[in-house]
């Protein structure tokens, strides 16, 4: 393919940014936005290598062990990440022809917070947790998988969790509303003295039952709370499936619009397989094809 | 539409609790209980604001450190909302033919809920945890949920998991047996040294653990016990795939009937519809099929 | 219906043990194994009821406050129960033509440990824990669920997980094999000081976290422990998807099977709805159906 | 079946070991690798029982009770199984013509670890460790599970697990991504004083809580710590859902190709099966269906 033809996934990308129509902003546009050219492809290597390390050195940096013995190494690694990184940041910013969108875009936003913690902790060295908010980076990596073969996976399971999101919701406020009224009555029965000392505590103790995560640090000691924590245990596990049953059956019904797994059936014309057990035709070729078993 | 043509939800509740035939009771009842005119929809949004804040108030009014700061606040929102709920409640009643009926269904019953705990705690000031009937406000959100544009969905979830009541019951009740029978065998085994205190204690861990909350409040000591916990895990593990599975059977088979996700190409030549993403040719026909977006 | 013929589970039982040919014995085989006759259903009642309310006995005697207020209330109750349970025993020996058969049965045995414990215990006052085998009284409710309403839903999740049974029993072997190498593993990183005190702990510790019950009286306090205990964490919280997915699977085979929930198409001779998207007839009556929308 | 024909499985292992053209070695071979022979099914037999009788003795000398009583027992237990499957190592070495590929593959991995500790041990008495490796003789239990009546069930797993493969990929990335960043978050709101003493450690809580295992060993004790915990609990809890419904609607799509479970009832006049239990006429034709047993 001509390098300067846009793929579709570029086209979208040029109409929301601005590509350039030619000149070294065109080839810094392909090497930084795309991913079709060599070098855009060893641009996102080099980026993703980059983001995973510099992530790693800011979680080893929270070690006080390691904190201490490679101070200078991780001081020295987060300044080159983070001069990488604000290079990267303008020339996102000058290849595009609509900069102001760009930078108020999410990933605008994102590859800003990449970089500035550094800066501000020069500037003010108090306010140490600030360097934290580099783990933002990254969200960094979402951009460059949508640009991978896994983006059909991706988008399957983006588009199934969206087509259920508004059963989700409906789920979650009732459930928002069971652990509302639970967690009050939890908390009138066994009293701040068991360790549920305020609503907001009970509810943060009826969530984590009900989601059956159970963390034990907050616990009914009388045998009405223990009552009611059974019944709320068996309701929060009946309620488990309903999620699940959204999502599967919103995911099944795509699974089974493809259609079965490979058959024995194959077209003796072209040889694909995984034809639907009522087709037919091949649909890659449109020979007949032979009767299902 | 005009707004005197009762919709059919109206007409189920008119058919229940008497909707007048004209007059001011009519357009109060137009406000308060549909939500069809624009007076009825801001109604319902002022109500559900209402709801919510005096929620928030109650759980505040829980903490401590919160309840002594805004003392006066709180008891000032409190009596605004109890007052404005009273109002509302009064007028529920007599804007409808059939006000007993009202006053005896599930719905009349949370509204008055709703009010008489602040009353009541006016007259016996000793008993402050009458005020936590009050968070059962919530419930009333759902009054107005039914009249929303998220309807299908509570109604499908609701409808499914009423389709798969008997199947829930039926496994319910064997996992009673189950809980209860191994609750007593951890009795015996481990024994009040290790927190097994009786039987019903030991029933609410069994629950605990087949649920997979696992709080870890009480837990088996013994080799023996241990191992028969282990037993229970797994056996755990394994059913809590049967609520999902029926949850998700029935979900799905509703999820089936409605087809496939929308897909833009159907054949032009018989009409089907549902093709792979990958597909040529039609494989009912044989046709071409228009290319993949 | 003549209560003199069998119906198809009377028919089969009677195969079982023998159901006599008649006289006071069929009278007899007619109350206490049928429940066709009002005699036979009063009695189904009155063993049902007398089951809860003695396994509620045995459950309120392990309570050492209720115990020494009610012991003489706990022993008379207990006395008649054992009374009652020993007569329906003996009378579903008399009239069976193969009473060996009966008592050498699940059920029969079951029956038999239900009333032995009280009188071992009369024989053998200091085996107390003998008393709490009584509550396999519990089991004896089964044998009552089949001749239910529910039975339909019962047989459907008994046969589902049947059908399910092999795929479930080569998943838990895996399963398994897992829990025993990553209980080794741990065991050898944590080492008896941090609660690892043996392989079967650190196999039972491997199943609570693989299971996703976590009870946290045994945690992994290393670095590397938490690393591996995270991998098996995932790997839980993904293999749980499979059990999950056997059922399911079998159950929406069975329940797409049934066909999709009640359509707006009905047919225009017998009303009845259900019918498949591509039924073209009607199941119940025989008349074409109006087209599919 | 000639004894002297490979099955297609031998073909396969053949292809992959070379199966020796005839003599002793062939002989050898057919014992050892294939159980389509009386001898082969016996030795196949006579491996499992050494290797979980083996395994079994790992697992009770690491219970310091049992180690100290038994000692004698277990070393010559130990050494009879070493050298048994010394011989069987040796044996599968010498009857295949690529003797090498044997000793790179897996299974002759496993097989060399299942002897080599014992030696080592006896060597380096101090790294007593290394007995544990020993475990890993489970995973041999694999090569025989190919060859028994279960390898349907284990393929389809394995297949459905497969084919989701991509899915899971995707969907465990944006999990790991999301527990960095709230584990980070924890981090930065909790603190070392709570037990969040690095971000390893909260990124460990992070994966405790959102797949649901809750140990309670570290939990956060600040309401705004509480309050993402919660969010997190709810978010695992609607993801839970995810992986489910990802291997459920391939294990459904693969299970629906089998077509509905056997019934009894087809159409004479047609021949379509699966009708609902209660159908009295054909939905596909109108011909009177024969009665439901």
């Amino acid at each position: 393919m001509d390098s300067n033809t846009p793929t579709p996934g570029a086209l979208r990308k040029a109409a929301d940014l601005g590509r350039p129509a030619g000149g070294w902003r065109l080839h810094l546009y392909q090497v930084v936005y795309e991913s079709d050219t060599p070098a855009g492809r060893a641009f996102d290597k080099l980026i993703i290598a980059a983001i995973l390390v510099s992530v790693a050195v800011v979680v080893a940096d929270s070690v006080p062990a390691l904190s201490q013995r490679y101070r200078t190494a991780f001081a020295i690694a987060e300044w080159i990440f983070t001069v990488l990184f604000t290079l990267e940041y303008c020339a996102r910013l000058v290849c595009v022809d609509r900069p102001v969108r760009y930078a108020r875009s999410f990933f605008g936003v994102v590859d800003l917070l990449s970089v500035l913690p550094t800066y501000l902790a020069f500037v003010f060295p108090n306010v140490h947790a600030l360097l934290n908010v580099r783990i933002l980076r990254l969200l960094r990596i979402f951009r460059i998988f949508k640009l991978t073969d896994y983006v059909v996976e991706y988008q399957l399971l983006a588009e199934a969790l969206a087509a259920s999101r508004r059963k989700i919701l409906v789920f979650l406020s009732v459930v928002l509303m069971v652990v509302l009224i639970l967690g009050t009555l939890l908390y009138v029965v066994e009293g701040p003295e068991h360790g549920f000392k305020d609503i907001p505590t009970s509810v943060y103790w009826a969530i984590t039952t009900i989601t059956t995560v159970g963390f034990g640090d907050i616990t009914p000691r009388t045998d009405i709370g223990r009552f009611i924590a059974s019944v709320m245990m068996l309701l929060g596990w009946g309620t488990l499936a309903v999620p699940t049953g959204i999502v599967t059956a919103e995911l099944a019904a795509r699974r089974l619009a493809e259609g079965p797994p490979p058959s024995p059936r194959t077209c003796a014309a072209c040889g694909a397989g995984g034809h639907a057990a009522n087709a037919r035709f091949c649909a890659m070729c449109g020979t007949v094809l032979p009767p299902s078993s």
